[in-house]
């Protein structure tokens, strides 16, 4: 039951993504067609400059006419490799005036305007689907938005940015200072020049935005997401985690309140146990544990970015929409029907790890102790250790709010005998 | 846009899973409506016996009558998680007939007659989900058949079994003997009185055919899976491993032929290096890996059983149809366009371990070296310990076919100085 009349996709952006998408599309399209049951061709790519050697892209279908290329009038489905905010959302929304589907790999337009692009995808009856947008190759949103549909979701925990768990890991196995494994991490490709999108937690947010509306069936953003990157994590940080039987990795956090009428979504270094799956996931790759109520414990795992695996995650989206169109049918949308606010880090509640420089006197852990006890931080553990006059303090706290540490380290800071607090971390994954 | 006529559902089977279906559809009734756009309704519940005490469902719509809940006329989804081939193939053939979709967790007979339950299902325009089949909870159905349908799967190996892990884990961490980590198992219910499906390998070869026709787009059957339970595993071979910086896992395997024209799946005991991700699998766990030419090595992991997580992939593929129905469409087929046949296990290709004892004097290891050689095998490692008069040789081969090592054992058998081939173990993943 072939069709003959070919799905036409225009492909915009031919970068390390968008290339492997029109390599893959052309050498397998026989695969496609059958999968699809309708050929597919690649109508046109819009690139940025013309000219530059694209081995294995068909040249004659390159236009840096982006614009018209979506608005031709015959295109089935824009496949979005580009990123960023404009002209990518101007672009997607011309797509869907147009009566096509859209597969983007855009993490932050979709944490940005997410909502807005989905009710446009359903107002027009198309499809918006973004796979590739979080953790590569790795299937979650999918798996997130459908296959745990009949489940409630309490909690996502992820490593969901390469850079960033290269560098910690290079940290980790080689007591390395931040600044000398972000020059490995560049020197080897796995950190772009300007860094800050990884190393600050910005695209890790953005992902934890998008993953955290899909799990709990509301509307996040990234600004909703509370972020802390890595550039303050030090070569102590990581013995000190060590020393504790835990490693230090960016985490992304999504949960659901207790109570269930809320949300949180954070972005942050965190210490996780050892006996963590988490904590074995090395280099640059990504994985993301989901806790649903029935479901139990999932983990997903696999390469997080990367022209290939991101392809890949594209090309999965590209043959379920088109499989969509024939069969003149949507997938499932954005569902946002619990409408549960997203609320701010003051909230949330986990452990902490507190590293304080105090004098080495007696009574200095007392009075210490007293201030966690005054903000009703309990303390778990304490190891104190005393170089020559000075000594430094590590308090692990039991669980406590975000805003009761935050007033405890104030307090901490302010009491003479305490001479710096060298460093707090949040500890998860118990 | 909620539609409030009612989807229909007929439950078959209300045991461990069953129950949880009812439970869970009944207790997040409103999430199901949200998240499908019209309210679904439990219509009835088929069980063998009546009257046995089933807490939390409805007793009302009990009934012993599956043939007749199927055929009444008004139900929109048959779920079915009574088990076995008849005469839930019957059930679900009717319900197809009666234009309803099914979702099943049916193994065995999905692995036995998928192909033509699938064929039915598209001749009746309904849908035949059945995510629960294979290892529970976790998605696997979906990502190989969605998330990779753009992509080439070469390989799928995992830990598909449960019960079996947990036996296997029992053994590596205490030293324990298969019978006395049996009884454990059985002991703490997570083994079934009669273990045979599952010790024998029977369970993980049905879902290793279906991953396998799946993951290959082509027809694979649960007898055209090579299928060597645990039951032969000592407490020798667990140590063995461990010597190697090794695991024993039970593992399910489907290879795409190196030249792409055929397929193999297998079930049986392996050696897996401890660095693997598989390695760190313990008690009833499952994981599987999946090797894909553009997405790289993903790994899934999760609760491969049990009345909750089987649970969440039914409902998963509830709403899943649900929509489906709504949107009178239905998801993506069975894709066997490939038709790769599935190659005997003679022609599969991997490393062994082979435990030999044999007379402690000289000439011996030459001997044993030269009938390898003379099979085409060759050795990575020989390890030879002597102790009165007899020794032990471990023979740890390069790659090389099955067929090729059954011939050097046999060879090897017939030896004077070869006392016994105490065992034969591949080894896998890496």
């Amino acid at each position: 039951m072939m069709r003959t009349r070919p799905l036409k996709v225009a492909l915009l952006g031919c970068g390390v993504v968008g290339s492997e998408v029109a390599r893959i599309m052309t050498t397998t399209a026989d695969d496609f067609a059958a999968r699809i049951g309708a050929p597919v061709e690649l109508a046109g790519i819009a690139v940025r400059r013309a000219g530059r050697p694209r081995p294995g892209v068909p040249e004659h279908l390159l236009t840096t006419d982006a614009e018209a290329l979506v608005n031709r009038g015959d295109i089935d489905v824009v496949v979005e490799v580009v990123g960023g905010i404009e002209p990518s959302k101007h672009l997607i929304l011309s797509a869907f005036e147009q009566g096509a589907s859209v597969v983007s790999a855009n993490k932050a337009l979709l944490a940005k305007d997410g909502a807005e692009l989905h009710t446009a995808a359903a107002e027009a009856g198309v499809d918006l689907y973004y796979e590739a947008a979080v953790a590569g190759a790795i299937p979650l949103i999918r798996p997130l938005r459908e296959s745990l549909a009949g489940d409630r979701v309490n909690r996502v925990l992820g490593i969901v940015n390469g850079t960033t768990n290269f560098i910690l890991d290079k940290m980790d196995s080689t007591g390395a200072g931040y600044s000398e494994a972000l020059e490995e991490a560049t020197a080897l490709g796995y950190a772009e020049a300007d860094p800050t999108a990884d190393v600050e937690g910005f695209d890790a947010a953005a992902k934890a935005a998008i993953l955290a509306g899909i799990a709990f069936h509301t509307k996040v953003t990234a600004a909703d997401v509370y972020r802390e990157g890595l550039t303050e994590v030090t070569a102590a940080d990581i013995a000190s985690a060590k020393a504790m039987g835990c490693v230090v990795k960016l985490l992304a956090i999504c949960e659901r309140a207790a109570d269930g009428a809320s949300v949180t979504a954070r972005v942050h270094p965190a210490m996780i146990p050892l006996s963590h799956p988490l904590a074995s996931v090395r280099e640059a790759y990504n994985a993301v544990f989901v806790e649903a109520e029935a479901a139990g414990r999932l983990m997903f795992y696999g390469p997080g970015a990367g022209g290939a695996p991101t392809a890949s995650a594209v090309l999965g989206d590209l043959v379920a929409v088109c499989r969509n169109k024939l069969n003149g049918a949507t997938g499932p949308g954005h569902s946002v029907y619990t409408r549960l606010p997203a609320k701010p880090m003051d909230e949330v509640v986990t452990r902490y790890h507190v590293s304080l420089d105090v004098d080495d006197r007696a009574g200095v852990l007392a009075q210490v102790a007293s201030v966690f006890a005054e903000h009703g931080v309990s303390i778990d553990t304490v190891r104190q250790q005393g170089r020559d006059g000075d000594a430094s303090l590590v308090v692990v706290t039991h669980r406590a709010t975000d805003a009761a540490l935050s007033a405890t380290v104030d307090k901490l800071r302010a009491l003479d005998s305490v001479r710096d607090v060298a460093s707090i971390m949040r500890v998860e994954g118990e």
